[in-house]
């Protein structure tokens, strides 16, 4: 009788929004990224070659869901259906940065909850896991039926102002009122109390006021990601205001959009600090940003997945120094 | 040729947890209760018979997943499957609390995502839309893929302090760090500023800050649920501490369990305010407690939807006093 | 290139129901049964946490669909979240009693069919294959479309009757309509006749009968299960009154709800022999109640299933003895 | 602003099983068959071609899966699509009698469950509720989650009989073991004991005994349905033997396939009574078949469940008569 | 008892690819579009309130698939789920121009369907029903299992042609290998013959030859869509070096891609006669090019559907002169 | 711990309609059929008994869903039924030919689309993959969301032609307007040139013309399947006329339904060249008629699933001689 001949490989596979990324995590689990063609048609339309046979392989595709954000989905879902039609053995989505993750509830009537949306939408192209980092919301695990490996880049963040020295007499300030759990996680780790911005008008930066002590004290305003800047422009007025001496902005996700980077770099932010989920165009870059990379937490994810082991490990802090 | 004769009509039923609130909806909603029998047998396994015909008409089955919750929930699975194949035109599940809610994301490996499986028990069984209120997390409308109405018990609640005459000099406090965002809607309503009571370690008292200033006024501590009461009662120790001179505590669903009625009876509360969404049962009510009826939102929600009319007008103040 | 390392393994999870019949099992396999914390909060939440890893393993998870009913069934379903969520490699559900089997169809109009709504449940929670005893009704099977493993108890009964040495003049007595083929299953091996209990009437006892000739012999009255016992004391009188000389009461699940301990225990009945698929809890067993073990069928079944071999063997009397 | 035009109307469309049924139920109705053409091609493949407009409309297709079984499901479904494509409001599944029935549970390792497989087609195809007659086991109805209307006709069965007289001294037999509840409810319409055929060798019937008391008494064997009529004609010689003066066949479905036609002529049954949910050709007519109609019990059944009106009625012995 | 009180309405929306199209349609319809907010931010999220009830309304969405794709198609789902999620009563998606169309087959291994991908979204996010014209391929209706109305520009663009008085000597020619079906159409309409264009090797244009007379004649171009034009402009090279005297481009959708306005305007055609199912923009319109409108097709399609009635007198060529 | 002992077998399962090609493919697999009685009883209803274990098999059936088209489409539900519930590993379906699949899109107002009915049965009804060849169209593989390999028979065709050296002055005809893109292809391989029959109205023959030189050349038609032979017949009476020396008829499937054989025996054709994708029982075999065997390529797509790799290599020209 026939038998089957061959273990599943690993096969590593990363489209456009975050090629340096993808090969940094390559580089750490020590392979290559398997090759595939991501063509843009002059009429718009993508297509997709994948080079090499998948067939019975667990591959995991590195996408970020950012900027072109509908153009990066829809590049990921076209490359889903290709391999389940390829019969991959198991695909894994990598996904260090899940766009649309702040559409996650009916704010007002008639909305749609576009995270949900996306999550179905993954689930149906074919996607037996999700990994990804830092979601705008726990809760967006429980949009999917799949499993998903929920990673943290706090440990990454938290040993960098280590490092720094940026320990003593410092505040961990949410700029916001949904930041607060977060803003605590950080403090823990870092033995500093909290404060919070509290605005009572979203729209007009005057109506400010900070909860907590920051007077004569560093602060560093912790958020999951920096899109327009305007709120940590807004945060960094208020505690300048309440007396702070210096100011830090730390976020996962720099999304950077509109006149964010000019925002940044005007405001009075010491460094802004941020990792590597998503690509910062040389043309974003500024001097004040700071770009840490959490490809070691990815690789370490996908070979612990791979040998069907827990992921446990990289929620101790130790693995992540 | 034949025609259909009826227009679908609006049939209410009440399953076992919170027979007093549905019985309010109905009067509000000038109509009465169907009629089903709900049995539990010896053996423990519920049987339910609905005793009048449901063929095209649009069915609200009311009932919170509250104590005992897995029995609650299931007889309302176990009616929802009945109504289906007894051919009802529309089933709307009306949840006035959504137990399990807080079992809403893999805090540590291994975990069950509890919400999501209640979720998508509801939409297997056969509902075509849930009406509810004061979601532990909004972003369970997304664990939807049916029509979610997400009500909300603030604007009584406001009512009932503006009424009281409680708004001048007093500050709405969240008792942890994830309850911010809410404690600033309701300070919005009232005209009050917010503080927050900051515990490092969940697991000692003494730990406990306040962050933003309660020295000299009146505090209500605002949560969308009690449930063992320790967190409030720490909340209370902690402005007291804090220098408040009076402290309420303001909660949508009353889960009241363990201590819960001793050592909120025993707080510093001056009074703890709650809604209706669970039934208290006569030994659980103490006299610092006021219940709110949350029943004249519940009404109007489903006369709206019954008469395919938009649900905004229950977003608007005015509606609820 | 990389390769996966380990071949999945047998993980055996017992929850509330039955410890005793699960720890039995993990003997007959020579193995342990894995670590799972189930807690029942005081608001009556469960909450479940697996201490070990399931990742790509193939999980065996023990429970009872007996009383508490719908505690029992929740926890499990719950369960199979947290497997599916935790990446068990195949999610094989041990369901040694099938609760709800007897609401399998719409008796009377607008009835549910629990049966099929827990089997629905089982399939969308993640549940891979179904392994059970002795169902109400073959045609259980069909409401899964997933694989069901139907075991029987019947060799280990009817190994028990024989070596008791109650083989000669016995009959086999079906105590209602439904289980007359049953009966004639265990007559054939015993090589025994049949009789049937007839009533007319389902609330009057006064108006049974017995068809079939009993008088003067000794009378096995054979069912799959016995709820609040009062369908088998009925069956005794009508044997007593037909002339029987002796009977035997013998059924798969020993649910004994209600009044069903006392009503056996003053029955004409000289043993009432069950198996345990059900935990008989120490305040219900009674001198005339004979337990007999189905732990080795099971564990035979979870090793074939596990090595990927028939379950034929089972069915073949050899084994069972 | 433009509104809807028209209600739904009721659309009657027989396939080829049993186009005298329709009729008659058409005629009972008032109203006459809609239209659409089933050509079976010359290499096997059926088309089908729906000739008016069915936009909206309440379809209700009548359809037995008799013989040639697998052409009649198929045609069914075929038109289910073309019907879903054809934007129909609902679609009702008539099925007079429900094939593949007996293939409801596996009986023996590695058996389809082809009474689940009908099911799930049908669900899948489009369908929105299924009305049959007489389930060969009522927990066909579980294999379904859209609703089953199940009709009886042992209300047109037990009329007949009281017709011509038959109801003195007479017993109701159940010709296997499965048919014993069956019989008992004939037996209570009709005030008669019961007795039942009991084989041990299901290959031999010289092996046969009959349980119950029938000598010197008039015997109507019922069962579901007549395929070979091989059981039914052991029944007859089992029932002479045991000294009946006369016996009756009673059964809902004629499938008559094989030598059934044969084997029943030269019985010894006075009368075979059936229905018409099979129609019986002419070369399978004998003097000694006795057709009843069910034609009213379908219109009925039909009338009902377009205008949203409860079928309890129908399960009302005296709508029958 | 309370009743239902509004008929559904119809609600027509136009997305942002085609709003031209979408307001004849309207004006055809005698309506207004009604409103929604379409917003993309400065990250490249799309955001969409609609802004007035569609509780039980009948909902017609315009929006082609069209450049740029993406961005279209995710405004498109996102759309459709805030209309679920709104409680429309049906959501009928309107797409003058199916984008990804000629992804609908693997044609090399490890390419995706694309076309089948769209196609699962669109039913997955809540569409009840298709409507589209002129689909590359008719068998992309079996793509989907809800209705699709596929309507045909055909009748538009044959009446141009005659009333332009281009009958007479006129040859219908496709430009490949798969068009000849749809050449024959146009052919039969004006009663003209067919030729073909063949090419051996699909990069080089020298080695075209027609098949089919053309020489001395007018020949009609005919395809489905116009992307690059290369197509189309070695079509009239071979045309011209065949003989032919005059050559006219005719397809439905001007995608017009890459250089295809200079190719078009430079090449022999005398005229490229195109419709509105694609939007082209000012700076793409060029002497050469004639667009006719479909929007009365369309119109015609809404309203009949709206008002539960057959579109087959769509297809009856009296309508659409 | 335990730990599982086999890899998955390869299991090989021949149905009805097909068991030659089955037996040749096995013998080129170097292995033997499994065994499954297929009985099909009086009543006209299939049973299925697989006779050997395959739990966690690669399981391939081999049937083409040939005439009894029905019978032979019901018969592989009912055996993946029975695989799936018997814990087959994968299940894989070769179907040589695809029935039904000429019915791939609605043609007129009202018609089913059988092609994906048939494509959502296999896939409800468990099917992991299918492969199959020479589609009626391509786009059938998007009728699925699982992988198809669809196979070509060209290579064998074009490999048969070459060896009876018809590959000087020949042409390759298209016998209707959809089929000009295969005639291409084969035309390509065989380095022809390529022409067309075309029929203005499809009922009269007479009123073809041939677009394309054929005078005084040898002719091959080149069609998907045989199905009346009508097509075919008239395609030669039109080269014949057009001036055509020699006509051969070349075409994958031989449904030869019908009057075909005659036809054809009777035709201008000096060969019809088939493959063995249907079995051409001997009554239907004649002089003229050429069968091919494809056995080799679907060995050949079954041992590299089987073991996971690329079919690729089966579209490269070499291994099919």
């Amino acid at each position: 009788m026939r038998e089957k001949k061959e273990k599943a490989t690993l096969k590593l596979f990363a489209l456009n929004s975050n090629q340096k990324l993808a090969e940094k995590i390559a580089t750490e689990l020590e392979t290559q990224l398997c090759e595939a063609s991501v063509k843009h048609f002059s009429d718009g339309e993508i297509q997709i070659n994948i080079n090499e046979s998948v067939r019975g392989d667990d591959v995991f595709v590195i996408q970020s869901i950012s900027e072109p954000v509908n153009e990066n989905f829809m590049e990921l879902m076209i490359m889903v259906d290709a391999l389940r039609r390829s019969s991959a053995g198991t695909i894994n989505i990598v996904l260090p940065y899940y766009g649309y993750a702040r559409a996650d509830r009916k704010a007002r009537p008639r909305e749609p909850i576009t995270a949900k949306l996306i999550a179905n939408f993954i689930q149906l192209a074919g996607a037996d896991r999700v990994i990804t980092m830092d979601l705008h919301a726990g809760q967006l695990q429980g949009f999917f039926n799949i499993p998903v490996d929920h990673l943290l880049a706090i440990f990454v963040q938290a040993e960098y102002f280590r490092r720094k020295g940026i320990t003593n007499d410092v505040v961990i300030v949410a700029p916001d009122h949904n930041g607060v759990k977060a803003a605590r996680n950080l403090a823990t780790l870092l033995k500093a109390p909290i404060a919070i911005v509290d605005k009572r008008d979203e729209t007009r930066a005057a109506d400010m006021t900070v909860i907590g002590d920051v007077s004569g004290r560093r602060c560093i305003v912790f958020d999951d990601l920096i899109d327009t800047g305007g709120k940590l422009s807004d945060a960094a007025v208020a505690l300048k205001n309440a007396g702070a001496t210096e100011v830090y902005a730390c976020a996962t996700h720099p999304i950077l959009s509109g006149r964010a980077v000019e925002e940044l770099e005007n405001s009075y932010y010491k460094e802004v600090v941020v990792t590597d989920t998503i690509d910062v165009p040389e043309e974003k870059q500024f001097d004040k940003l700071k770009v840490l990379s959490v490809s070691k937490t990815f690789a370490k994810a996908i070979d612990l997945i791979f040998s069907n082991q827990s992921v446990d490990s990289l929620f101790n802090k130790k693995y992540t120094i």
